[in-house]
């Protein structure tokens, strides 16, 4: 596990590591600018994501399209969105991240809102391309109250 | 991406997707029991944790072995807890998966519980042998309420 941020150079990184952190840069770039197309081409058409948001499950690019349209919809343009504490665990054509991702906004009732996440990312390999095939996103829960801390800081 | 449940025989899986599955099989056993400790022979020493329980990350085994005594020790002997819908990505030395899984028990005030969870775990390959370096657990929360969603079924 490198744990390093994803923007630092590493004169030992392989070279499907700094493929993998390209990957996770582009997709908080695209975050930032809501432009879910972007952020769709790192998908694999069967992505599975367990997200902040019910079901249990989002099964297939679809689903996780109009999950990202609803979420990002209710926040003004740009996004801050920063990816904390980022371990990669990269193999031959399968790896996973972790992060603590900070995404920020101006919501539409004019208020600023900061949420910490727990992110997850599952990837593989298509075609000689990373992809993401998977993804978890969370933030714990307040067992007392059964409340989700979504104002915890690291 | 297999699809197939952890304890069903498949001709065409490989030795390695054969090992991580199985490591799935005796954490999941273990749990039932509450055998922590073997629930820890799993683990790596320096394991991540993102779990339904603050703060955003657990970091290491000994972080680990509290949030699993505490959150079993709510509960009488034995634990319901099985893995549905698993899904695995192996690599040569690193691999994750996916899960929904059933956790139910008898709390120790009388009541009976069952919580469906989202689970994701990355593993690597450490002196040959498969461990967990990272597990992610969490359950979808109520936007509009800010309540955690722990009575959701697949």
């Amino acid at each position: 596990m490198a744990k390093e941020e994803a923007t630092v150079p590493h004169p030992h990184r392989s070279t499907e590591e700094t493929a993998v952190r390209r990957l996770i840069d582009e997709l908080t770039a695209a975050v930032r600018t809501k432009n879910i197309d972007a952020m769709l081409t790192h998908c694999t058409p069967e992505i599975r994501t367990f997200d902040l948001v019910p079901p249990l499950q989002h099964v297939g690019v679809d689903a996780i399209r109009d999950v990202w349209r609803k979420t990002l919809a209710a926040f003004e343009s740009p996004i801050e969105y920063e990816v904390h504490r980022l371990d990669v665990a990269v193999g031959d054509d399968i790896a996973f991240s972790r992060s603590l991702n900070r995404f920020g906004g101006m919501n539409r009732d004019g208020s600023h809102v900061v949420n910490w996440l727990c992110v997850t990312l599952g990837f593989g390999k298509v075609d000689g391309t990373w992809k993401i095939l998977h993804q978890h996103v969370s933030v714990p829960i307040d067992m007392e109250t059964g409340k989700a801390l979504l104002g915890l800081r690291p």
